[in-house]
């Protein structure tokens, strides 16, 4: 029997993603609904035709009413779709950032310590979830960085369904007879994302005329390509810059703003100033882009980045004292 | 007597742009609407004390009737606000694109034709447009180099209001006893860019809680400036790996993605290769990044691309014989 296009299509996700990461065995995060409930079923189907033992995890956060039921049923889907073991995970959310945060926080570290070794851990997240990712981005206005979206192999974190639409993950579920969890979050328009995903992409598609969802997924793509070469760039334009703990401020004058920004970064964190925002940068670069004499420059974190004799050099001026 | 903080704003924003360009003449563009008719009172004001000529021009591309009498109105006012030279140019609008791109293209090209030698056109651009335009371009989905938006400083093109919004230009026309021309279009639902800024922009102001215009433009400039590094760095690694109308395909592969396809673009395009799109792009670059012994690789316009002896080569091969 020729299986339905939207369960070949998470099929051949997983499959795609397994040609390009070697491992030696999975792990698929499971809420229980739909994006990862068929992200479960294709890993287990793929991971026995390729002879590699998959595991199913449920983090449970106890944050709603009635999530350890939640779990315990998921967990249950993850041992009927043919996964080696299926457990649920329970994590304690805390911590400084908002709940979003603090979850997405404990989540990670939970799949982390579970994994086995030489694992990928297999995520859920859509194109729908990387179309709001960038969107959230384009809100925070911090470049292409935060625009660039998640990563399709990041090991050992893994999302094959990146390309994919929630809606094909959801007719899989019903091909394969799979009842997903509809978790009430997903609805509340208290979240941001949520309201992302209810008002503003379907006014965008309506606006431009459709396709923005895959616009979106492509931008990411690109810009996160874009980003990495501007990485690699720069941390070889610094290697030529660099002597001693010092910059050669004259030598990289002459390279293009963005890199100038990304090698001082660098230099600056591995100097032990704090991560600097744009801004910042962009004022500290005046000392080199825009060199006209100025005196020292003062860094949040109690540093001092001043230019002299051709050199930069940043310096930790201690706290002023109180009192 | 103190100017009104929005007639502050537009001439600070008039003058730094003058700090950073230098020019004989100013010309303005303008419409008759808030931003270009504040943007005239602005560069009226600055010229007069930089000692500059600034001359006024008014488009006037005959698409609504009663065009020619709000281009007069306008030209008027140009005179009144103390333009040294103020004329209506009527343009055809024809061509291929649509009429919005025709009416663009007829004006730039009437705005060029009107410049004095060595002189910037100064055009209303305001923050707003700038983050409409970002918008439009992450529906086009094409990457770094479409939602860059518009630069501030484009010889002879100039636009000292990118950081300034559509709220400051009218509170400064307003300030100054000025009557700016409402343009029907800019109230036509039809009209994409209308729907973003009536509808898009307002909700995701509202989901997002603030700040989306003046991130959208920060994204911009930062993008902006990222393409123009990497397209410096493509540049230098182009002269590295081509020789002869060749590429060294060995020593490209080692290049990251986003360099590899810019270099690869900018060789096809001048060996008579049509633009590619960015899929085009990414299975060109496969004879580069994924080089696994494949066979010559079809391009549009009749072009084929082929790996030999570790050196990439395009030929054309003409049209298929048809009938």
């Amino acid at each position: 029997m020729t299986p339905a296009p939207a369960v070949s299509a998470t099929r051949s996700a997983v499959r795609r993603l397994l040609a390009e990461a070697s491992c030696d065995a999975l792990l698929v995060a499971c809420s229980g609904g739909a994006d990862s409930l068929a992200l479960a079923a294709a890993a287990a189907h793929c991971a026995r035709r390729a002879d590699l033992p998959v595991h199913g995890v449920v983090v449970d956060h106890g944050l709603q009413a009635g999530s350890a039921a939640v779990a315990a049923r998921a967990a249950e889907q993850l041992a009927e779709l043919g996964c080696d073991t299926a457990r649920v995970v329970p994590v304690s959310v805390d911590g400084p950032g908002g709940p979003e945060a603090a979850a997405r926080r404990a989540r990670y570290a939970a799949l982390e310590a579970a994994r086995p070794a030489n694992s990928l851990v297999l995520l859920g997240h859509t194109r729908d979830d990387q179309a709001e990712t960038v969107l959230l981005g384009l809100g925070r206005g911090s470049g292409a960085r935060s625009l660039a979206g998640m990563r399709a192999l990041d090991p050992p974190w893994a999302r094959p369904f990146l390309g994919i639409t929630r809606a094909t993950t959801e007719a899989a579920c019903a091909a394969l007879g799979l009842q997903p969890w509809q978790d009430p979050h997903n609805a509340d328009p208290r979240f941001t994302r949520v309201r992302l995903r209810a008002e503003v992409l379907p006014l965008l598609e309506d606006v431009l005329q459709g396709g923005v969802g895959a616009a979106l997924a492509r931008t990411a793509a690109q810009l996160r390509e874009d980003a990495d070469a501007l990485e690699v760039v720069a941390a070889g334009l610094r290697g030529r810059v660099e002597s001693g703990g010092l910059i050669d401020a004259g030598a990289l004058a002459a390279e293009p703003a963005a890199l100038r920004r990304r090698v001082l970064r660098e230099w600056l964190l591995d100097r032990g100033v704090p991560e600097l925002s744009d801004a910042h940068l962009r004022s500290a670069d005046e000392l080199v882009g825009n060199w006209k004499g100025q005196g020292p420059h003062a860094l949040p974190g109690g540093f001092v980045l001043r230019r002299a004799h051709g050199t930069l050099q940043v310096e930790a001026v201690g706290e002023p004292p109180s009192g």
